[in-house]
């Protein structure tokens, strides 16, 4: 059995990592960490693990991680760059579900998260984990930096439209719209039931954090600039985010569905549906799916990319263990094959 | 008082027809039709409306309605055509909520809506009834059609940029977001809350019946052809359209505040937000403003607009009654200020 | 004009006091109170009060205070009876929207409330505002505590029966169920969207303290001892409150449908609907109705009393503005008679 | 592996058990039937099933049924008791999830379900598939009725109480709570998104179809006469159900918190909560379990107990797995391990 840590293990990602994490066949949960609430069994913070774990909450200590083969942050942005190093020289795999190792470029990561890099030099090094683009990389990774919920929906929307060269890179659009799960566990009046429910709204429209990391993986893909607005809105349900991605086509000629089939088609967590399908995100409740559908609308000249996932699986905790089973040479789809909860 | 006949007073759009128009301070409703329910008690069939008013369905009956002074159409598609021309011509003022009279060329109206016109006459001089964009022929209209809702959300979001050609009309992005009331309150398992509920998914993405419709509007603001791609979603929540509108602009230097606050300065349903504001669709529930805001995202060439209005007032039953005031020379907001209601 | 006051404004009952008093035809608010907000416009706070009010939060100021009419306090449980005494004093009309001045006895409301009592001279004299029970006492009174939610439901359902002394008042039971607006608008964690959506919870099942409010009206009408258990319960909705009581019958021979009919006949916010009904809360939403149904399941002897209000309205801000005008002497239902909105 | 058929299987019900079934470690689907969807594959009727099983409807046919080992029916009341003797005498087990053979007397079904039974003959030896209560009885039949969803919330919260003989059987009140999938996929106006969500009320309060199932396992349990009144009310969220029982104590002595405790000890999917908790429906979601608590209000003589389950899991398709598992002695919680999803 693979022994793992979780650090920072109360906040939605982190329940949702136990969930996966209690059910996949060869893992044992080692420990799972908070300052907070250390001493208090799991179960008890988290009624839906009554029954299913007897773990309780350490405070995060650096011997207990050591121990584990592979330790995940699902930690606020700014945590797991202090404590990863030490674990990497331990030889354990970490990997971290927040955003301190998903920018190549320092100062930008800068710029976006509003503090100093605690380990700059890593962040080479750090392999970006979206199995679709980089699995070769992720398999032999010491440090994945697991991707943000928006940015795995957006890339692999676009990535066989940019890898086909079949669109204008200057002017692609990607109308994001998330669940309120994405704005977390913490306190904040803002996401009461109260403020959210029955309501619909933009937010960061002048610039979302997620936008940097979607253009370096676009730019990765294209070879060159990539002109990328991006407009984030909160859905008033838990789970679920769609990305709505508009190009202009290079070309009349291309059979849209067919390259997305190609592309995707070994892809165990990938689904390009039928032409003309809406997919939608409770297809992906609970599932580590990614459901796209290729439109052309009025056969013009703009493509249409719908592409839904759970955030907190294929978005978050779904996908880390999915870069887990490929960095212990485990099956990719290990603990990661359950159907969505519908309806 | 002016009197009123409703046609058509079952539905979503009816009833909120009905809760203005008890409210209203110069108007009586004459009678309110249904087929199905006449000799029923609306108060029955709505339990919001017990108290507030004793009238009963009638079936439609030409003589009643040709004693109204203004008759509304809250009909299906097809329906109105039918009857308005000898409404008209008994000297009655009509208000079409539904699409019959919203298009100017008949062909193009036959095809999206699968049917033949009944009087293809009459769309010459049916005025669309969006007040800001046509309020002097409003006034002078026997016939009005009233704006679809995602139409009205786009429209307004669009016709500043239009009017002072701030930006490039051939590829203009409309991404629209319903609550679920706009599909009406027939028996649909597609609409069942276990379906709807705690899901997003896009629909009519080859094409939505709003889009010609759109387009006929920007064109005759633009003065030429306008390209546009238009996505409907549907938000699980019941009332409010958020439509996010994107556009390159033609200019770096327009200060787009202040064209949005000038062009609607003396608009009294139409809000522009401050600079950086992101309107929540809640903002409007139940009143008849249609909010937006304007942004510029990371200062580059692409222009953002977010327009929300509740899809029952400002794109359905108020916009009619604004209309109907217009029509009547009373104050334009008359039975129209009540405060949205919040949370 | 009469001229009011709003103590404690940024909360949920103070947005709904200040939607329902800014379209009051016989009001002028003078001033709405937030230490927090002071300096503040409503409508910077409030987006649904854009162009509704111009007023900007003040800090509380006896001296403003005391030149209102009428003061209202919508603060947490503790604040108003620290103001309250010079307010009363200086001749101003005053209704508490908190539960300081609900109980009569000081000793029980220490216990429920956790604090002592600033003024328990001032219990007796302060009137009940249920003007269902206490209409010309509330003409009369200078202070008035305003109901609680789950307490005017409740109440309003059982008055009947127990005047009639129809039921055994040794064990009544109360299902109580809330929308999540109940909660307040203060940043907290359990209230997350995340966390009630989509979810069914009792709470307070110990004891909550609108027990022992409850029960003292029920004591009051029945004149003596009531025993009652009341279970609270949250629903995944923003507003409305659902109040189920069960009682055992002390007649087979009571016709329990007229009896509701004639006591509530002349109330113009009790609504008694027809036999056999359910009503949904949503017939309530934004209204200050109370809809009643009676039942007898199975003709057994147990009563089914299915009670429904908009807990901010009738339970809250409308019920004070109710109050308002009767101890103003404008009618009763002047500013309160908005149909509710649907769907 | 054992080869099960599934009768009926487009309803939520229906797709509960798929989504179960596909993961069953020793179950394979032989057939999944639906008159109506003959020949459509089952992903893309649900596309929460897509990449997890190529099979298709089929028309429901004896012969394939017959090769089952099992045969589950999700049909509409009325369907399976023409089917199921064939299916009986060819030696299959079956499980009914509708109420066919749910009720022991078949003139009080007749009563309630309103049609005339076609095999009142099977009533006697059908068993009442809830295993906590009928364990040797299930593992030894053909034929299984699974239980209403209110009845096993309801039984379970009671078994312990009436056992022990805590409570009085003459006043027993269940108020129960259930989430909107409940009602079904039938395309239904009522129960439309618009209608449902965003509200709150009873239904059937004169006599729900669970009632005299509830009673009939209370009167088993009790072994005499159980008077009770079953009010249940509709919740908007999709999954979950949760009942409140009340109940007058015969005893102030026992400590029931120990003899829940002692009594659900060994029970697998009955979790009885610490004393003092609430348990949220939500953590049952898509799990099997049902949650339990017990309290005494107030210290006085009424008991009121909080039981939770997931409607489509421990309330229907969980269940019936549960039972074959038992009726063919496979391990009780094969298949039904799945941890709740939370948030």
């Amino acid at each position: 059995m693979i022994s793992c840590g979780i650090v920072g293990a109360t906040g939605y990602t982190g329940v949702e990592l136990l969930r996966i994490l209690i059910q996949h066949p060869e893992v044992q949960i080692r420990c799972a960490t908070s300052r907070s609430e250390a001493g208090i069994a799991l179960a008890d913070f988290f009624p839906s693990l009554r029954g299913m774990t007897n773990l309780e909450f350490t405070a995060p200590d650096h011997g207990l991680l050591a121990e584990c083969d592979v330790v995940f942050f699902a930690t606020p942005n700014g945590t797991a760059m202090k404590l990863v190093p030490a674990l990497l020289d331990a030889g354990v795999k970490v990997i971290d579900l927040a955003a301190d190792f998903r920018l190549k470029n320092a100062s930008v990561w800068q710029q976006w998260y509003g503090m100093e890099h605690a380990c700059p030099d890593l962040l080479e090094s750090a392999v970006y984990g979206l199995p679709e683009l980089n699995r070769e990389s992720i398999k032999q990774a010491q440090l994945v930096a697991n991707p943000g919920c928006y940015p795995t929906a957006t890339v692999l929307a676009l990535m066989p439209l940019l890898q086909q060269r079949l669109i204008n890179a200057d002017s692609i659009i990607a109308d994001g719209k998330s669940g309120i799960s994405g704005a977390g566990r913490g306190a904040n009046a803002a996401m009461l039931a109260a403020e959210t429910s029955e309501s619909f709204k933009a937010y960061a429209t002048a610039g979302h954090r997620h936008l940097p990391e979607i253009r370096q993986s676009l730019e990765i893909i294209h070879g060159g600039d990539v002109k990328l607005t991006f407009a984030p809105h909160l859905i008033p349900m838990i789970r679920g985010i769609h990305v709505t991605v508009y190009a202009g086509l290079t070309t009349q000629e291309a059979d849209l569905q067919a390259v997305f089939e190609s592309v995707y088609k070994n892809e165990p967590f990938v689904d390009v549906m039928p032409a003309g399908s809406q997919p939608e995100t409770r297809s992906c409740k609970g599932s580590n799916m990614c459901r796209i559908a290729v439109h052309r609308p009025q056969d013009a000249d703009t493509v249409v990319v719908l592409s839904v996932i759970d955030n907190l699986v294929k978005g978050a905790a779904g996908q880390a263990v999915q870069n887990m089973n490929l960095m212990l040479g485990l099956a990719e789809t290990a603990g990661l094959q359950a159907v969505a909860l519908s309806p």
